[in-house]
This record gives C-alpha cells, structure tokens and sequence, in this order.
C-alpha cells in the first residue's frame, strides 16, 4: 500500500466510450473523486450505464467494505478535467493526430507529477511521446474490458520511460484493484491484443470459408480451452500435456505439426461486405436474442462467480484479489467494529437465475445459503475464519430459526445486515436480515445460535479472550440496538 | 435420453496416456465397463492417476446421484478390448501410420455397430479412414484435457460418414456428459486447435524474441481475456465491444489493424534448441514450485469452481452440465415410498464433494437444501406440484425451525423422512427429520409451516377438499406417530 493509495484523489478520464466509462467506474469506487471529459453526444448515459453495471458487480468482489464512491463530474473541457489530478487517462479514438492533440492538450493543463496513461490497444508509447513536451509522463496503461471487473493492465513505458514513475504507476494501478504486467520492450499492440488478434484472424477465416458459424467457433473456446486459459494461461496448461517429461519434451513434440499447414497464417482474409455481413448475420443468429445491456450483466454476473471461486482458491486473478482485499482491510481499519451501533451490514450480493424456483421466486434454502454466507462475513469480520479454522477452533451451527416475509426475483440487489444478541466464550447469538436493495424491504430473518469448538475433539469449549476481542466489542455496541420482536419466537407462535 | 444411455455398456480404450486415460475415467464414472489397452509400460499407473484425479473432481459437478462406477480392466490385447464394445475410442500417438495399423486391428475385432472415435487433433476423418474395411464406423472425436471434466468433444464424421451414426455417436457423448461439436466439413487440427495453434505460434515468437517470459504471457491471458473466453468464447465478447452499432460496426472499425503488421503471421519461429531450452527454463521459473499432479488437482479444483458458476447461471459450459443432471435425475427415478403409518421417507441422496466446508463437512445450507428439496418431493407425493403451480396455487414457506445434530463427510448415504404435525385447507405444519443411511443416526431437523396460496394473488387462501385428498390421508395417519418433542421450540430453549 502506498500513501497516495490512501488520501483522497482525482482521475481525469477523458474519452468516455466503454473504456473510458470502465476505468471512471473503476476510480470512483475506490474512493477517487473522477472528472470526465467526452464531447461527443450520448457520453455522459454511456458512462452512466457502465457505472451502473460496476457497481452492481464491483463490490460482489470484496470481502471489505469498499470505500465510499465519490461523485462522478462530467466537464465541458480537458483543462477542467485534468486540474489536481493524480491519474489521467486518455481514451480516444485509436487516430494518433487526434491522441497527439489530445495530449499535448492535457500536458499544457496537468501538474507535472500527474501520471498520464493511455489506453490505446495499437500504438506504442515512443508514437504516443513523439514531439510532447514532456514524454516520460506519458506510458500506456492498457486495461480490458470491462475495465471495472478484469485485473489486467499492460504498463509500457517505452525507451523514455523512468523507473520511478513506473513504479508510481503500477502502485496506484495496483490501489484501484488492477494488476500491472510491465513491458520492458514496447511493441506494437503489447501482448495480448497480439494474441487476440491471431485467434481473431483464424476465426475470420474459418467463418470465411463456412467451416464454423460464429456460435461454433465460441463454443469450441468456451466449453474447451477457454475455461483453462481462464486460470492457468496457455504454457502452463501446455506444461501439463508433456508430463511428467517436461516442457522441452512438450516442445520438441509440438514441432513438426507447427511446419504442417494447419492455420491461414501467410494471408488475411479480405474484410468484404460479404464477409462482414455473414459475421453480423451469424453474431444476430448466436446472441440476438439478448440486448447488450443483458448480454454485459450476464457476462459481469460470470466474470463474478469465476473470479470469486478464483480467488477462494487463491489462484490467478483470484490471487490479485485477496492481495487488494489485504489492502481494503487496511483501508476500512475496525471500521465494521467502530460503527456498530446498528446492525453491521455483511453482504450485497444479487439473485442468480439458477436460485429461482418453479413460482419464479428465489427459492427457500438459497435464503438460507445467503445467511449462511453471511456466517462466514461474520467470521472474518471478529477473526475467526481462515487461520482460526486451521488452527483448530470454529463456530459450529447449533439451531437457527428462519422466517420469510418477501419474494425476491432474478437479479434483484438484496443484503443482509447481522446483530448479536448474546454472545459469551461458548455460545454466539445472532440475528441476521435479509433486506432487497431497492427499497429495504425485509425478505427473510434468521435466528441462530452457534457453538465455539475445538475441531480436533468436536466438543464444545472456550474461546480466549483475545480472540473474542472484536466479537464483545460488537456484542457491546449492539446492547443498545433493539431486540427483535421474533428473536425467541418458535414455530407457529401467534 | 437414449435407451443405449441407460443400459450396461462398454467401452474400449486403446492407448491409455493422459488423453486415453480421461477418456477411461469419464467412462467408469458414468457407469460404463471400461478396458483398456496400452502395451506400454506405465500406462496402467498412469490411467489410475488419471481415475484418481477424475473421481476427486468429475462428481463435483453433479447434483443428482452418478451411477456406480464399474471396475476397469486392463487388458493385453486389443481384440480382448474390443469385444462386445458400444464405443472404442483410439488415443495412440499422431502417427497416421501407427493409428491406420491400430484402426484396421480395432476394425477386425470390432462389431459392425460399435463406434470407432478417434482422439486425433491433427488428422482428419478421410486420413484415418483412408484403406480402412469399414470407413464409415471410424470418426473423429476429438477431446479436452482433461477429458473427464471439459465437455467440449469435436465430433468429424467426413466424407465418408452418415448421419445416423453421427447421431448415435453424439448421443452416447452426450449420456456421458460432453458437448458434442459436429464439424460439418473435415479441415486439418479442427476448430479449437486451429484457434490454440494460432496464439501458441504468436507466443513463441514473443519468448524468441525476449519481449515477454512464458509467465507474463501466461498472466496476459489469465487476468485478463481468458477469463472472457471461458464463458462467451470470442465473437460474443467483441459483439459486447462492438456497443450499440452493432457487430458489423466493429468488424469494419476493426478491418484496419489487421493490416497493421502487429502479429508476426508470415513465418514460423525455427524451434532451435535454444529456443526450447529457453522456453523450458521459463517454464520451470513459472510453475516449477508445484509438481505435475499438485498443478492437475490445482487446475481441476479450478475447473470445477467455474464451471459450477457458470451452472448456476446456466450460462455456456453450465447448460452441459445442468442438461446432464436432468439425464441423471431421469436415471435415478423416484424413491418415494408410500406407507403412511410412520414418518414417510422422501428421499436417498448422498453428500456431494461440493457439499463440503472448510471443516471438512456438510456445510449448513447444504442441510437446508436436502430439507428444501424434501419439501419439492413432498409436493409430488401429495400431488400438488407442477401441474398445480402452473394452475396458480402452491405452497409457500412462511417459517422454518432448524436443529443440527451431527456431522457428515463427502460421499455418505443419507435419507429424509416428513411427519406431518398438522394441516387444513390452509396451512401445513410438518416435520422433517435427515438421517445417515448407514447407522439411521440423527443429523438435523426441520420443522416447517406452509401456506397455501393464490399465486397471482400471493394471497393465502383454502384448497379445495379434492386437492387435499393425499395430504388429509398422510395427516390422519400420522395422527398415531408419536409428536416429536422439538416440534413448537424456539432457538436457545433448553
């Protein structure tokens, strides 16, 4: 952690399209305050609409509070835009006239230590620093869409780069929740556009010569090596298929196919109006029935679920989690622990299309899953998870008594808020709400009543009073929030 | 479902590396006889390993019971294999000689109806089936490492293929939980190695040409990209970059850069032992801290989180999945007994591997789920679920009373029982008990109080005397059966 990362800061964003809109979103959710500067029309609803779907996935992330969003400004001119700011970022149109005019406009404005990233995909940053008034300033920070949810961002500094500013960077980028992948050479489109575009280019040529529709081709990824891709890349996943001869061995076999004539690599098929009409029939044919607005939530809700189960884990991306949820710990501090003069919010979270029953309503024991989750938020919120568990010690569910109030359907916004109502070196007595977002209404509450016991011999026993430390504190502070009627209540009581 | 599904059936495994090897295992666990054949040395060890890691991980992904799993034979001969096969399939090396020798052996064993695939990723079907006594029986079916968790399976009949058999082939595929991807034109490596093949070339050249380490390639897929493509696959992602013009927008704002010289498409990087050897010691650099079976159980872990995500979106690889449970459900039938003079059991399930916690348990939703999805069997029995929700009543849960008692591990049999306290036109009061199958002991219980409704209404209201015929019938006759003592507690009551 860095001490920029934690006093209050400002991005400028100038270029508000899906990439500019990604990278607002980002900043303002960690707590910057965030100018945008797009004259085009429709800007600032773009924006929006990708702040929107930011916050509906971004915090679902985070096992710590988040810090508090700021208000997103939208500006009438670069100047504007980039006064204070810590973070520029220049997402334009990929035209290097209209990136050079861009920047010298925004160096003529900046203070001279505010880093200025540009997101361009194509050109290297010596294209971008040619003819500026201060080139090192200027580094390319390539993020992907969408920009709020997928860790990477390529930092290429280029041959006027400097270290220091480098690492500068690559702090604050890695304090907004991103992983930085340094490039020591530049080179035209970085890395993994490069990879892209050979698989982009193959795939042309396959619906090109009517081999594979667009869906065919998707499928042949997503139910294949894209989900290995997804966690371990493409040699470490090819380490695995030369076994236990190794990697050389791997190599050494793979050779004689590379001379073979499988891939369309001496040409590139010509973008005819044909050709692009096919792949816009097919693309229609394939996802069409979605709008884009459903499409990017479906998508976020997986990106989600996949980074969440990278990051239980610990593997990956995952990996660039847990390390930022080491960093928003120690942003939030007791935070949880200091504002627990009311029920302590645990999670925000939403309802997945597979939760829903055969009334079309979240159905009954996903409730429970959901409490049960907030179990464990509760866990790590007094300290008691991970490392108590393997060091012998846990909360095991004696009872739990559930009532539901409110149905709740696909993709609705719900939290879920805890009191403890007794708790003592054995026995833990709490009382969790489930509330829908929008307009708090109360879903369900469970009563439950946990045990602290040894793991090795499963019988009850004590806990120290170090390790209850912050569970009392709570304990205390919720003395004064009001019982609730049901807490006691068994079933069928009028 | 097919009936060749449902009845005992074998399969022939000739050549057991990693790949021949998957294809065992996804076999066995789904119920089929499976021998193998590999005169090498090491290749039953390997098999197991293989079995090992599919038993570990492949359950994982279900939610109703997988069939038995047979015994697998090892066996010295391929006619001993082949006899009395439904499938074969032929994983030896990508030597179209060796394989021509090992298909017209196979092919003089084989029955004239069984189905010859082959795991090839470099030939095409006419190659394999050139000289062959019986072309049409031999197809491609090419497969994923590993086999027994990625369903991807490219189907390649050729020309010499017919459809009937195509089908049959992809409907045996699919009993055992793949994806089948039907090729209609034969083209060298396929569709998904042609794609692996474009990016493994383009990354060659960046390890040739020292921009990036096999892990910083590794790290530009994996936290970035290949997360998109593990669930939309590549036309669909960039339809979402496309924004609201459209597909045919993107393609023709894209056309230009493929005429940059970004990617180096024109040749192929000399695999000198320079290259090898460097590529070798990055790859050690990277992931040699783990060995070869600690990185599959780390990939599979993986594997089995995501694609138990995307299942529960019902989203891409999670259809497969979510289309075989219905297979496994309809296989499993109905255990349902009606003898109503004691508490009716409901339902045999056993704990599943993703059932389990970080205490090595079931964890306590999973509980509230066998309660829930007794409460769905319940409905059956008593004749008052799909048909009567779709008629717009049902049954809603207004509150639940949960005591756990014990503790169970992965893989135990356990069973349901209801006792129903009391019910009228209105409400039902019924009390459920989860026993092990093994020792009948008590793991939890559950009282629960139903509401019947008008489901346009989402107002309680009366069933008719006619819809409660069943329930009145369960009721009187456990007006006998003893009322458990827990029945009316409320949590912490001692």
């Amino acid at each position: 952690m860095t001490d920029a990362a934690v006093s209050r800061q400002k991005a400028a964003i100038i270029g508000g399209g899906l990439i500019g809109g990604g990278w607002a979103a980002r900043f303002a959710l960690h707590g910057w305050d965030v100018a945008v500067f797009d004259p085009h029309a429709g800007a600032a609803e773009r924006v929006a609409e990708v702040l929107d779907n930011a916050r509906k996935s971004l915090p679902a992330l985070a096992d710590f509070p988040m810090p508090a969003e700021r208000e997103m400004s939208f500006v009438s001119n670069v100047a504007e835009a980039v006064a204070d700011a810590t973070w520029i970022q220049e997402s334009v149109t990929e035209d290097l006239a209209l990136k050079h005019s861009v920047l010298a406009e925004i160096q003529a404005h900046a203070a001279d230590d505010a880093i200025i990233g540009s997101s361009t995909s194509g050109f290297k940053p010596s294209q971008l620093q040619n003819g500026a008034s201060k080139p090192a300033q200027i580094i390319v920070a390539h993020p992907f869409n969408p920009v709020y949810l997928l860790p990477l961002v390529e930092v290429v500094a280029g041959p006027a780069g400097d270290a220091e500013r480098t690492r500068r960077a690559c702090d604050l980028l890695t304090s907004i929740g991103m992983q930085p992948l340094v490039l020591r050479k530049e080179i035209d489109a970085h890395l993994a556009d490069r990879l892209m575009e050979a698989v982009w280019r193959e795939g042309l040529w396959l619906v090109n010569d009517d081999i594979a529709t667009t869906q065919e081709i998707d499928d042949s990824i997503r139910y294949g090596f894209g989900l290995r891709w997804a966690q371990m890349g493409l040699f470490e996943t090819f380490r695995l298929a030369g076994g236990k001869e190794g990697m050389a061995h791997f190599i050494r076999q793979f050779g004689p196919a590379l001379q073979w004539p499988w891939t369309k690599l001496t040409d590139v098929p010509e973008l005819t109006e044909e050709l692009v009409q096919k792949i816009a029939v097919q693309s229609d044919a394939q996802s069409g029935q979605y709008t884009l607005a459903e499409l990017e939530q479906i998508r976020d809700r997986n990106l989600v679920g996949m980074l969440r189960v990278l990051k239980e884990r610990d593997w990956g991306a995952g990996q660039v989690l847990n390390a930022h949820d080491g960093f928003l710990a120690a942003q939030a501090g007791d935070n949880a622990v200091h504002d627990a003069s009311a029920p302590l919010r645990l999670l925000d979270l939403s309802v997945l299309p597979a939760w829903i029953d055969y009334n079309g309503h979240m159905t009954e024991f996903r409730y429970t899953q959901v409490f049960s989750d907030s179990c464990e938020a509760l866990l790590r919120v007094i300290g008691m998870h991970d490392d108590y568990v393997a060091a012998g010690h846990s909360y095991y569910t004696a009872e739990t008594h559930t009532q539901f109030f409110d149905e709740v359907g696909v993709n609705e916004a719900m939290y879920t808020t805890v009191q403890i109502l007794a708790a003592d070196a054995k026995r833990m007595h709490v009382f969790y709400r489930l509330h829908a977002t929008e307009d708090d209404r109360l879903l369900a509450h469970l009563e439950a009543m946990y045990l602290h016991v040894d793991t090795h011999s499963g019988k009850v026993c004590a806990a120290t009073a170090e390790d209850l430390r912050v569970l009392m504190k709570i304990t205390d502070a919720h003395s004064s929030v009001p019982r609730p009627e049901a807490a006691g209540r068994c079933v069928g009581q009028r």
